[in-house]
């Protein structure tokens, strides 16, 4: 700590801060680096430069739970590969932009995380993380080159970000990021989730079982129909996020729009014409995913509509899984004053004072998962309406927002895929047990005896515990042998014929 | 109101319940009608029975404002008719089959309006609106068929309702009547606003302005290049809403799913096989519009999901709009003493202290509008997450909360386009002299005199209040012919070749 | 028809908006009014002038069911009737004054409602509702001086506006029409829900039943002390609205801060000094409510928080609900196939296929209104946050959306007290048997036999299915006697000595 | 890594969980811990048990990002070390009592961070994490009495755990967490920016400028009167996040309840009499915050409407701060083509690709943070409405919704202060000459010549391109010295004598 020497204000970081500046090895000696505002020192052992050094000095919002989440940096690191590329092509110096790439590539790999220390709560457009990719690559490649860091031999600005601006270039990894954690990890979740549920719906399809409605008894169906239901809102989620991808897309499908090219108000300013087109064909290539460039570029930095789309699309998922949560654990609760009808897998004792509790926990996971997801929309809608003129400046917590929710929502189903729907088995004691003392099997005499009898009939059962059946005989309704023709659950989980 | 025999409980009602009573005409005399729990005194010159009465009566809530929103009403009468159609098919009576229909042509056309008095805050799954509707058919059927109110000769449940419960009817009549106002009133609004922005986008594509980013000067676009920003936004939000119509739909596009069928749990008890597609048919035919039935009865009835990634898409033209909005309203801030880029129709005076001010109140309502389009899909969201079982109980809540949003946003985009963008002018003289002054042309040095050169320049002259010219030549980077050929704003407003 | 020579744009007008058109009497003839945009015509049997017409020409979104709320309505009574009372010790002619304050104190008494067509969807100043009052009040002052409409005798500006401006008019009416119906209507609503709560809380405060944690069975409490859990909740929402009022409040409580005496832009030019003053007073006075001044004026007319900060409190108060009514109706689900703990008053039928059917209606009514406020809490928040400078120009949307879940919260809460909570009974037989069957008590155990043991009876009851002391003396850890002493419901719902 | 031998299933392991899992230590060799479910490997390092290991490999959501919150952590160590004191009063064996004692104290400094792995979503009760602290308190206890871990000599919830339950222990230590951190950590930066607006309120009293409503010129006011109005909205903010702290206060203020003693489901089962409103003192004397017991140990576990009250006042909080910020930038807008009143710190480079460029970039991150609290407020509402029974299962949702919030907040106030509003300069000539080409300074005129002959001038002027004073002479409504003495700027910020 004796060498510390930077400009950061000490006296106001708080101990959090400084643990965690020191254990990120601030320690070392520092070197001077420089930016149109003049020198600062940043830590030796950083390839970060003047700028990156300034916003963690001028922001110190959150600590480091709040840092850029780390596939806007990949994603970084893709596009500044792709870029160096495509410049070389329009007269970069190819020494210059081999560097570039080697260093962007490192990036991309994750590598360098560590060099990455800004907080999502900087400036709206995410000029100090562009600028933090720009410094580390630019140190980075000058090193490989075989210079020494801070000498923009390779500079952050001229070099690095040739012919971008913060303004296209934030947007375009913002798409990159999320279009990447949305195709890895989210959807092959909820398809696994899916593929599940709809096993338990076949595995379950011949249990017959009480439905309830207003959470009170009604007509039977099957324990196989009831899980249909979910695995179909599984099914219309997957969809529903993957036709918000494409908003943007010309074409059919999967075509995320890249903002790149637009520069700093969407005119394209200091780009070479096709420089556009270029550069979401190499990202494209890079990822494996079909980006084509933005049809407008105007609406692209200034409006991030598509992700206030995608994040709505999110929110309809969650509400789906809520629902089948809730439902999953109200049908096991128990064991002994409960639903009961489903047996959820033991993972976990469930009590610190309960001997032999268990709980649903992975439903509890995934709910709260849902609610968070609800709110990170509310933020980002917030944050997407509240663009001015050429340019949002919400962008860091829009693709915070968003990401979190993609990497929340993807986790928590893939776990309660794995530790609790995989598991769940159907207690067809119970659940015949129930079947068979409703009143609302009485709903299948309608067509036979009208609506105003069959009422009558339920309400005598109830009002003197009987069975439907003496109640139906005591009224002279029908007689003893309509009854049993009429009232028999199997036929009444479908049409009749 | 001597002859006021209501068993509704008067002492607790407000005054302005009371008064609205009164003007309806409870003061004429009441008849009997019945229903399961016994008799009840409803009015004599209303069509409705017992049900609806006792709804009326147990769900005092909010009063007329708050009544359910008329398109469910229109809708219903287009089902009933629809399956008594199908139901004479399956063997109901024609005689009795033929007057409901045409008690459901008036339901459909608005005419019995009146007779529908219950409000959204009532049971959650609309049975007492659907048990309104089957009420005053039967009782307008017996009285086409030359009977009295009130006699059930056209019974509400075993007529009118026939094979099909509230579980599926809602739902159906959520679906008809979402999709009958989007295609009819909000995407004609979002066209005409769209084609409105675009004709401006193509009116203004030769004013070069000074672009604007973090609200501070940044680098020209043209007005039209602004405007064409726009004219995507709300291309896109069409596309986005209808997008979400066919979830469901198993063709491509614009089919909805409707539960009709799954009657009281999904599994259609009490229908015929078939009963779920014909009827389906009918209702495509009767509105033109290509719905189907349901993949997933289940789903139908447990989950609203569409309705939430719906109101998630009117949620992001939402965001679409304010930010357009607000951006028309400071373009034409002033008109001395803000950006006054663009002078916006002057409808009405704007103050009632300040004379001769006009203000931007097309963007104002809008911008409210949007605001509440947000509100309400967050209760939509809690509403569609909150299924229980094999129903969703919040079916009014989704329903008039998604119709509101439709109604509000189709209707404040046409005041917004015929009061407000129609007429938008440029101030051309006024952006000129803006374009002029702004320090950002500096950009279009970077490929010549590098970052820090540019940078330089651009400090002094704002340091010093002098323009970027006087500036560059004093720090000696460039020579006045050169800086004459490189900054001219005809030419930052795209890549160049 | 044939005498309409409105202005307005027929062509565009909707058929429900023509129809409503037509019922209000446009179909007589017409007189011209004028304002600074010249003359207009409105229709003769309306009190309104130029500027309402205008607003009710420019502004044609969402019909009849979005006028300003009525409370807002008769607020301009009160304020307009103040304000000339004021005005009079300032040098208003009296004779004008007292003929304000006669058509002022007719507009609060809701009688001159029809002569107020405007949307809530209007400028955000509210600008068009303050003219709207400013006119029918002129032109009824007017009438009661023996002078025809339309001629300005009293002046709406200058005479009925005089000293105000619309920018702390509407605050101030804001304000008024939130605080009348808090008092009068919600607060009372929620005491008499919390009376009726805690006297089920006693009612049932001997009855021991089985915990629910996580859904599952816990450790047992009396279903008092589970009332009391509500009662408390109710009781502490109470306070968390009062608490709200009087933010600003410079003394103790109850103090609404009014914005009166700001006019344009909260310095109150063109007032003289003291007005502020005595037009709270004035007001205070007539609604018997202890308003104040605002201390702050530029916040008053700039700002909503106080709005945001109540909406608040009612989003709790709605989480608060929603829990207790979702717990009501899981515990009286049923009637054979739920928990089956509660009976609930059975209203009405429950379903239109399913004879016999009761469900938690009111609990249904409720959470669809809690939703809904949590909503408009998300829409007041946003408006609430995009004030600029001088004006929040969202006033209409913040005052409508808290008028309207100030209202359905406060109906809904009596429905629910009155249909719902009042008649419920325990059904003790049932809940007996679960609590005796239930497997938690083993948590008594546990200070004798240490958890994991107590453990390990509860699980190998629940895997044998058999009793917990059949499996406590299989496994030996304790004796019979031992057992029977320690396991004792009644000596679990507390502390021990 | 060849020592890896936990049952984690490695196969599903992100490579992000695995690096994280790898630079944590696993490395080294296991032990074997048991519980209830039995043995399992525990990395040898660490200190936790069985229970958190499961939780582990339960929950592989997220990541490292999300694991609880530190406060949380460091509140765990208050309550046991607490808990610890008053179970010896109650018999606890004062050998393991004070054993434990020092263990929580160092979990409360925070020395062991590294031993609390789990993340926000595990179960919703937060079990998971309180047995991780009991767990890993047992363990250094026994250390500290020199036995070695896993040993159970002391056991975590026969003694760590002893007369309490995850039920109230996780409520408690969100209280305990929310209160240290608002009062240590929002306040004092709330209060410091509220210090810094009031001085530049009064240091620009004397600066008159235009005033702006619906961003259209106003009538004027100081700059200093628009700072006021600033100072006052973030004073009534620490005032109204004040105010909830002690909904549950029994006594005036700043009290916060707690749920400690109500044990499994709030009726305090194995807990002696006393013990609830010991350890709350012992809590208080620990924090110096007045903490007492909860009034009702029902509520107090089963809903979190406190952290909802609370969060709905940060999201008022946040209305303010977004109008305020929104201002600030837009008053600092320009250099040369915004409205460039006021002067903004310019503390880093702000475009990447416009050289000389400056952002408000302060206003950016604290605008963001405050849609990010405003979308928290609804995950922790929703979280908030959805509890069931005995237990409201959204906890760590709720209470890590509300310490982000928190943090994020005050940091955000803390850093727009230092870094903007400190530094903050009127340009004091643009102002003035904006004040003098305003049209709206015609107001001042009303009260002698009439609302419509000042409406007449005002437009004359604007649409000729005149001053008022021409317009008004032209127009003969007044004479020149009339205007000369009406039309001060100086007299228009006030009432008049």
């Amino acid at each position: 700590m004796a060498m510390f020497k930077s400009s950061r204000r000490l006296s106001c970081l708080s101990t959090e801060t400084l643990r965690y500046a020191c254990s990120r090895s601030f320690s070392t000696a520092f070197r001077e680096e420089r930016d149109t505002f003049g020198p600062i020192q940043v830590p030796n052992d950083k390839l970060w430069g003047a700028q990156t050094q300034r916003s963690l000095q001028n922001f110190d919002i959150g600590g480091e739970r709040e840092q850029m989440p780390e596939p806007i940096i990949r994603a970084f690191g893709v596009l500044k590969k792709c870029a160096a590329k495509v410049n070389m092509e329009y007269g970069l110096d190819p020494t210059i932009g081999k560097a570039i790439m080697q260093a962007a590539q490192e990036v991309s790999e994750g590598k360098l995380n560590d060099h990455f220390p800004l907080v999502i709560w900087q400036t709206g457009s995410g000029t100090q993380s562009n600028m933090n990719a720009n410094e580390v690559i630019a140190n980075r490649a000058a090193e490989i080159l075989g210079h020494t860091r801070g000498g923009k031999i390779v500079h952050p600005n001229d070099h690095v970000n040739r012919s971008q601006s913060s303004n296209d270039t934030f947007p375009t990894v913002m798409h990159i990021a999320a279009a990447v954690e949305i195709n890895s990890r989210f959807i092959p979740s909820l398809k696994q989730l899916h593929t599940s549920l709809h096993s338990k719906a076949h595995e379950f399809k011949d249990i017959i079982k009480i439905g309830r409605t207003h959470t009170q008894d009604a007509t039977p169906l099957t324990l196989g129909q009831e899980f249909s239901g979910y695995s179909t809102q599984v099914k219309y989620g997957i969809d529903r996020v993957l036709c918000t991808l494409p908003r943007m897309y010309q074409r059919k499908f999967f075509f995320e729009q890249l903002a790149q090219g637009g520069t700093a108000v969407g005119t394209g300013l200091n780009t070479k014409r096709g420089f556009d087109g270029k550069i979401a064909e190499a990202v494209a290539e890079e990822t494996n995913l079909p980006f084509i460039t933005a049809e407008n570029k105007f609406e692209a930095l200034a409006a991030h509509d598509a992700f206030v789309e995608t994040s709505g699309a999110l929110n309809t998922v969650s509400t789906s899984l809520m629902k089948i949560a809730n439902d999953i654990r109200l049908l096991g609760s128990g064991p002994r004053c409960g639903l009961g009808e489903l047996i959820l897998p033991e993972n976990e004792p469930g009590s610190s004072i309960m001997p032999g509790k268990v709980n649903p926990t992975q439903c509890e996971a995934l709910t709260m998962v849902c609610a968070q997801v609800m709110g990170n929309h509310v933020a980002i809608t917030i944050g997407g309406s509240n663009g001015h003129f050429e340019l949002n400046v919400y962008k860091p917590l829009i693709a915070s927002g968003l990401l979190r929710s993609v990497r929340l929502l993807g986790d928590a189903s893939s776990s309660f895929e794995k530790n609790c729907v995989r598991g769940i088995q159907a207690n067809r004691e119970r659940i015949s047990k129930l079947l068979h003392e409703s009143l609302m099997l009485v709903t299948s005499l309608n067509p036979k005896i009208g609506y105003d009898n069959a009422a009558a009939v339920a309400k005598k059962a109830h009002k003197e515990g009987t069975t439907l059946k003496e109640a139906a005989l005591a009224l002279n309704v029908l007689t003893s042998d309509e009854f049993d023709v009429l009232v028999v659950p199997e036929k009444m989980i479908g049409p009749s014929d």
